[in-house]
């Protein structure tokens, strides 16, 4: 009997990396992860990487067949296999990804950006199929964007268009200081991060009772931000709006810009539904000329957290196939 | 003999609606124009401008035979023909103008943004001939621009991708109000009107003495402005500074959504060179992200200030002739 093909899908974030064997349907046979922050080197890495993805494959390698690795990363060019000065990742500069898997296997390995491949992943088997015009923003530790048009992802000349993490939400240098080098980033405001960093200017400025006031920054995260804001917490629910309004006035201007039919939030911080999504979107079409107000959909992923980057970085790898072999 | 094709292409602006009769080549063959802002009544309008249209086409008649009518307009909407709430022309509302164009003839018209109009002249006719991923931005009494991406002009889902000149420069209530209803947009810092409304600010700061104050706000117009920053007048080039550095920020927002090869500036500021380029440069640079550093030509426009629009406009029907005949 022929063995069914899959292909390994790997998301590389700043903390995780996170790989499944991914079929044709889309289905995740198996999944496992390292930590990526553990590994000062990328050679070290991926060879770590590469060894966890065999011994993953074992127990499933009598029934399948790996036909090629697609990788989501922060910063991932998918012309150059690369990945270009990613703040949020242990290795800087550029970062020749590809090349250094291809030490380890002859078969095809193709890098691009992980909220791109968030993006093809909501296209091919979530909550954009059928659609030729939407954006897709991924809420991590970051803030990464993949702009769908006319069915297509939009690369650009060089293969880093659709970024909006790294627009600043005003000009001046007086802003918050950003992990790129820049600053005011709209991922120093809205991410998980943005979040906790918004509480903190928020509770320092106010005098009102919070059990957040007892945690550290460092202790803090936006699960914990989230449980308090469901709780009622003044503090916590004054940092999710803040964090909404600047989303939503950054999405004034991607609709200007792509005009697209809707837009999805993906990752922890819109598991925080309407904490996010009802600044976010009041912000948004307070900012809107009028031919785009009312007409944009912000929707949270039909993804799981976790699956779209690996289902959309294995889509890559599907497609090229198709059109190539 | 065979009458000669061409295609009337119709650049409608806040002050001067601009036809010519355009051959396949891109030569027009004939010229005129009418005050958009002396009517009222769209249809008063229309009917005035096809009048025009056949008075002008009448000496060139014997040899040419017209084929369609390609029209740019702020705020034209490919899709349904209409105009859609344009802030500066005299019709409110929507405005369905192929609707009351076709009245008068039974040709193809096809009606699309200005600035989208003269990306696709830039493309076929100018200096984004053989480029994929570019933008162009109409500086005139407003700001207008429009995307191209993969070698394809961007409409979006309804039609109104690749505005920028009505998002935001910066959030909050307490910012230049903007004729489309909304504060803060880029057209009231980044265009012939923004720069006269950036000169009465510094004026007002400043002590300078200025050949510039015996103007009053009327009067003011951005060639006056230009002349005198030309002699060196100090308020002058102040506001042309201003100008180029409010571009400049936003400019770095387009490069990381779009992440184009080149970024056309066309139109009656872009005349003032250096003036408006050199600090719009600098201050996309210094905003930009370092994977785009260093790699997005600012240019001028190749096309003479009144004709990219008139003959993009007019190779819209060039395009439909060759897809549908």
């Amino acid at each position: 009997m022929a063995k069914k093909e899959i292909v390994v899908g790997i998301d590389i974030g700043g903390t995780n990396t996170i790989f499944g064997f991914v079929d044709r349907g889309g289905n995740i046979l198996a999944e496992d992860r390292l930590k990526t922050n553990h590994y000062e080197e990328i050679e070290v890495y991926v060879a770590a990487l590469y060894e966890k993805i065999m011994v993953a494959s074992h127990k499933i390698m009598e029934e399948v067949e790996i036909i090629g690795f697609g990788i989501g990363a922060p910063m991932g060019n998918i012309n150059k296999g690369t990945i270009e000065y990613a703040a949020g990742l242990p290795w800087k500069g550029i970062v020749p990804l590809a090349e250094v898997f291809k030490r380890h296997t002859t078969l095809p390995v193709i890098v691009t950006n992980d909220a791109n491949a968030a993006a093809v992943g909501e296209m091919i088997y979530g909550g954009a199929k059928g659609m030729k015009n939407f954006v897709v923003i991924t809420l991590g530790t970051g803030l990464g964007s993949g702009f769908v048009i006319d069915g297509k992802l939009v690369y650009g000349q060089d293969g880093f268009a659709g970024e909006i993490g790294h627009t600043a939400i005003r000009p001046g240098p007086s802003n918050r200081e950003c992990g790129c080098g820049r600053k005011g980033c709209l991922e120093t405001y809205v991410s998980a991060t943005g979040l906790k960093r918004s509480l903190l200017k928020i509770m320092a400025d106010s005098i009102e009772p919070s059990d957040l006031r007892s945690y550290s920054f460092n202790e803090l995260d936006a699960e914990i931000i989230h449980e308090a804001a469901k709780r009622g917490d003044y503090l916590a629910k004054r940092a999710f709006e803040h964090t909404g309004r600047m989303l939503g006035f950054k999405l004034a201007d991607v609709v200007a810009h792509t005009n697209p039919e809707a837009i999805f939030l993906f990752g922890g911080l819109a598991l925080a539904k309407d904490l996010i999504f009802e600044p976010a979107k009041e912000y948004m079409e307070e900012n809107l000329l009028s031919i785009y107000k009312g007409k944009v959909k912000l929707l949270p992923s039909e993804l799981s957290t976790q699956n779209a980057a690996v289902l959309g970085a294995s889509s890559l790898i599907w497609t090229m196939k198709e059109s190539n072999f």
